[in-house]
């Protein structure tokens, strides 16, 4: 591969044109502003490399599938979204947001790195591939979404309608980082899931003076003791059975968890904190990270919270949960399991309202795909990647591949400072380029 | 004192001015608006019924003390405030708080209830017992203090620096109200006290992704099983010590209590409830109403609190409670023991901020001057009295008083639902003279 290596160096400037002139094209999703132009011009570059082009119609934006036919015995598929955040807060930017900067070796723009850096680094890996090899040495698909950053609407509608579309021997899937400072290649096989519950519990019919509260009942209170039966101090979820599906780790998962780097002092510095959680430390904390569900409160809200006093008697309590799932849960038995929870420990009385959620998913560790990957990688980076069975953030992995065996490993050109969703959205050039030559590894290691 | 009752319906038109007059001066100490003019208003009055005036500086509005010295072996002192909240919210008037309307037997104005209404009722009760009977039974005193909605921050000054001016037989304070509906006339003996507090505990040193609570503590959930172990669902304080100060009741106190009508079905209904706390009902919940401490969540805050689902992991958390205490508790002692409950139970890292904190009063039930007053509102009104040892409000009483054996009770011209404190705050007419009345009755039979 090393004249592929030396084609794709001598291609930065173009291959940085590229990225530029898709970060420069805005498409918010969630404000429907150039979406059109965005999709026209992610066809302009398939066609740069032969894809045949299908719009999949949607309610919402369209799927571009793409695909190349080598006629040979192996499918690759790359997913990613022409879709990016909204850019604010505006003012927090040092550059425009869809203009994009390019500044002491890093590149800036919205969508940089959540996903045009990734979308186009594939792109330019097929087309390296096809100038220094002419043919390629496996079939080639592209799933290309533009919903993703609203929730993938219709990636399950995809998979369901499509299935010959979505056969393939292996995804590499929307992208993936390198330590900013040890610049280790993160490697993923997966991403925890997630249920955002908010819990509600009311008393009277408006907010009374605080006196009263002799005699009614408060339903801040009885939102704080129905929280202490769902969780300890011990930092155990009481939910009964909420730990049940949970799939045990296997040696190959704690194998990999090993491979982390986790500095436990600089963390601790950096966020002001004395300790981890239940003291934890090493392999220990790694593990927590990885491969714990979490109960998390992300808010909790009711009465008078301003400056001063207020005597008040709430009339309303409301808090927001995170639980993050980890395989073989399930939002949808999260649920299950926190209504009947509830219901027998006498809250009744208390309203869940699910606001999201997502399954988990991850690719079994023993799947050759991962080789495939992993070796590609290795022909590129001198440092070793850091393998994640889950991420702890969340994708629609699993409205495309749940109800397949396809394996799907996340790499990509980011990096752990890369500020997704934040202003000064950034890539470094060294992790675009090198991100490019393992895409093309993959398909030739497949191949 | 037939003749006088029939003098104070004679002149009820010239009083009402009185009060309309009062009431139009704006005085907001809050906003220091008025406060001089209304000082001045004050006098006028007082030179009306010939007592010697003196203006108590402070490094606030000074406190008008007035003296009528009859040469009598008794002494009565009134104590009100001249000063009144602001009136915002406006738009919710439906005249100018500071133009006095009177529409259908109710007068609306800011202050009237809460207590212009009260003060003036004082002076017109003396200048009728003085018109209609030429010598005072009593000699009499007067605390007026332009401070009381800001706190009342040198009634403790006065009490300390002028003990002479404070001896009295028994002190009517401030004003109190009748039934708007049953019309029974409430005689208070006392104030629960309250202990305003904050809990802050805190986190990482700024939000972090959901994702990291695996391993970074979250403050909000420390907060919750702190507050767990200070409350039960029992309703029970669980912090030390809490319940030793309490004095216990005495048969009179439970007597008075009986007095107390609680319409709890009508409650019910208007809260849209289904129980009280503990299921209580009929003496028990009037005891806790007026004698039970509380310890109330009036507001807690941490995290995301709007609309939809952000994964954050909140890096403080902070609830406000109120403690109302009852006799013999004081504020300084809950701080005390809520800081050794939650250091014993391991949340050292809780900080306590006290933002405001009154001790209760209450008059010996025993107390001869209570019979001179129930005597009093017996003359003048048909409907029995409620007689109540603790308002659940607070007050000032305890910085005048707490050091002192003087017995303070609590009548006025105010109704149920007079709107302290709010939009269209009103009295009746018909409380209000009554109120005269009942204030000169109680000048005749201390005499």
């Amino acid at each position: 591969m090393e004249r592929l290596h030396q084609y794709v160096n001598s291609k930065a400037d173009e291959y940085i044109e590229w990225l530029i002139e898709t970060c420069n094209q805005p498409s918010v999703s969630a404000q429907n502003r150039g979406m059109s132009e965005m999709k026209d011009l992610v066809k302009f570059f398939l066609r740069k490399i032969n894809a045949e082009i299908e719009e999949i119609e949607t309610d919402g934006y369209p799927i571009i599938y793409g695909e190349i036919n080598s006629g040979k015995p192996k499918t690759l598929t790359f997913y990613n979204h022409y879709d990016v955040q909204p850019e604010d807060p505006l003012h927090e930017w040092t550059s425009d947001p869809f203009k994009t900067d390019i500044r002491e070796g890093q590149i800036f723009a919205r969508g940089v790195a959540d996903n045009k850096g990734n979308l186009i680094s594939r792109i330019c890996a097929v087309h390296a591939y096809q100038q220094v090899y002419k043919e390629l040495p496996v079939n080639l698909k592209f799933i290309f979404e533009g919903e993703e950053e609203v929730g993938s609407p219709h990636l399950k509608y995809f998979a369901t309608n499509f299935p010959e579309k979505l056969q393939t021997d292996g995804i590499i899937w929307e992208g993936g980082a390198r330590g900013a400072i040890d610049k280790r290649p993160h490697v993923s096989l997966g991403v925890k899931g997630i249920c955002y519950v908010e819990l509600i519990c009311k008393g009277a019919n408006y907010d009374l003076h605080s006196s009263e509260a002799a005699v009614i009942e408060n339903p801040a209170w009885r939102l704080i003791w129905a929280l202490n039966t769902i969780k300890n101090e011990q930092e155990e979820i009481l939910i009964k059975g909420f730990y049940d599906d949970v799939t045990p780790l296997t040696q190959k998962d704690k194998q990999f968890i090993q491979t982390m780097d986790f500095n436990e002092q600089e963390t601790k510095d950096m966020y002001g904190i004395n300790s981890f959680v239940k003291n934890v430390s090493g392999y220990e904390l790694k593990e927590r990270l990885t491969a714990a569900p979490t109960c998390t409160i992300c808010g909790i809200d009711s009465g008078y919270t301003a400056e001063g006093s207020k005597t008040v008697l709430p009339s309303i309590a409301m808090v927001k949960l995170d639980f993050r799932l980890v395989p073989n849960q399930t939002p949808e038995r999260t649920v299950q399991l926190l209504r009947q929870h509830l219901d027998s420990n006498g809250f009744e009385d208390i309203e869940i309202k699910q606001s999201h959620g997502l399954t988990p998913f991850n690719t079994d560790t023993e799947h050759p795909f991962i080789n495939v990957v992993l070796k590609s990688v290795d022909n590129v980076y001198k440092e070793p990647p850091v393998i994640l069975r889950n991420l702890a953030g969340s994708s629609p992995m699993s409205k495309l591949l749940n109800e397949t065996s396809i394996p799907a490993v996340q790499i990509g050109v980011a990096n752990t400072h890369s500020n997704y969703h934040a202003p000064n959205e950034n890539i470094f050039i060294d992790d675009y380029i090198q991100g490019i030559k393992v895409t093309a590894n993959v398909i030739n290691n497949l191949g």
